[in-house]
């Protein structure tokens, strides 16, 4: 177990334009490892319910996720939202929100977890990100990542957690928000001053961006034409990047643009299908032929 | 003379969070040709009043643009559009457009300009667009912009353009506007659909995609903390882009990438300043190093 994945484990239900499911296995922690599984030894912290069905919990052993961290809390109910997305999905539009036994969720870091170097904290509320900081021993690498409610009711608590953060990891909305910068190299400027060594900026459809003290990187979303479900892409996301990260040798800007494309392709394989359905059930080839293909379409010669 | 760019030559009063211009040189003509004159020989169709400038004119000519095509109609006004920018500066506010001379033009290629191998046809009236192809000697290249307008107006004069243009380059909103497709990629392939070798969709802040029958390729735009002014960088992009094309041994994937990649430094140097100012003066030195840093900040290892 070298990286640990605090955050929400869900149930959620999503209608898109092309399809639907209901209760589907969800969550940034659980999003998070699928896509680490594939590079790194993930462990997440969370909570689920009594109504949390045996077959999630096979699909995350499956993969290598351990669930030590895993509080279930027999008599009440897991995490459930349910939402929808029109158009061209960029926005998830939330019907209900049931918090369950999240709404008390206090994440507990188990001992043989606390020395993991690798730590992604999801979207939580920033006091609890700041009691995982504490129960962990110096993480080598620590990844976070937050949300607009947060970021407007507790934006000096949320500093303090970037301010301990060495990848910040957020949304254009979300850096323009909290910087109140509408450029978006301005924005990472001034996030990069609260000390992280690198800002990724997520663009949805339009791709990502890295900035370091000297350095930016970019890339754009693989051009995909059939989108099933942006659910979970971000999270997705970050559990790759990371995931990769730990793989790494040196932690050099080329491990940090390595782990921004796994990032890319991982989130690429969640959108093209529902839940986790996209990302289960890869293999190592059909990975590194995408990473390939990303590759292969950001060249070009001077 | 081997690139004829067929628009609108203007005066600009733009105002910005950092500054005003007042009857600055703008225009598509203007701002392709100068930045097309670093790699080829632009010659403008266009039309300007009595009220225009000669150190507008010495400015296109000591750039090299052949000014045969540029009507003047002495005892009128030169197009002249104001309006300003907010915030990000993603969109320009129009304040006014005085169209004036630019209401009835009507192109008029010169005979040597006819048989140019390169044209880029600005986003003027389809109908005068077509008036443009009809009296070119088959050019080996026709990149063809558009506005929302005769999107709105004019869709299938416009796609009789689209169906005549070896490179569609339009932005997010035109080509999800003309094709009714939220999603970029499936916009691009419907717009391939019409024959075009490729589709460009500029993103503005967020860079540029390019899509071929059985090619993609993507670049961020540079991440800029100073944008003093947006005006004319999709002009100046595509005037970037063909000229680059001209300069192109082979029409293959690698010279239309690097010419992306051209027209996205050109781009950057645009809006750097007002109106011409960012473009008019550089060196080809400054050119390369800012494609190779361009190049640079987008390439990773697998």
């Amino acid at each position: 177990m070298n990286l640990v994945i605090v955050g929400s484990v869900a149930l959620d239900t999503v209608e898109t334009p092309f399809g639907k499911v209901v209760r589907a296995l969800g969550g940034t922690a659980t999003f998070g490892s699928i896509a680490a599984s594939y590079f790194s030894s993930p462990g997440i912290v969370g909570v689920v319910g009594g109504d949390f069905e045996q077959r999630h919990t096979n699909l995350l052993k499956r993969r290598g996720v351990d669930l030590e961290g895993l509080q279930i809390v027999p008599d009440r109910k897991t995490f459930h939202w349910s939402g929808y997305y029109e158009g061209d999905m960029n926005r998830a539009i939330t019907k209900a929100t049931h918090l369950n036994v999240f709404k008390t969720f206090r994440p507990i870091i188990p001992p043989e977890y606390r020395r993991a170097p690798f730590l992604f904290l999801g979207n939580i509320q920033p006091d609890l990100q700041l009691d995982v900081l504490r129960q962990m021993k110096k993480p080598k690498v620590v990844l976070c990542d937050t949300m607009n409610y947060w970021i407007e009711s507790q934006p000096a608590r949320l500093e303090r957690v970037f301010r301990r953060s060495d990848v910040i990891c957020v949304n254009d909305a979300e850096a323009r928000q909290f910087t109140g910068c509408e450029s978006l190299p301005k924005a990472a400027r001034n996030l990069l001053k609260l000390g992280p060594r690198r800002v990724i900026i997520k663009l949805g459809g339009y791709g990502v961006q890295m900035y370091g003290k000297d350095s930016f990187f970019a890339l754009p979303a693989l051009p995909l034409t059939k989108v099933k479900d942006p659910t979970g892409a971000g999270d997705t996301f970050a559990g790759g990047f990371i995931g990769s990260l730990v793989q790494a040798d040196r932690l050099d800007e080329h491990a940090y643009r390595r782990a921004l494309a796994i990032g890319t392709v991982m989130a690429s394989f969640c959108v093209q299908d529902f839940s986790c359905r996209g990302t289960a059930n890869l293999t190592r080839f059909a990975i590194r032929r995408r990473l390939a293909s990303l590759r292969a379409l950001t060249c070009f010669r001077v």
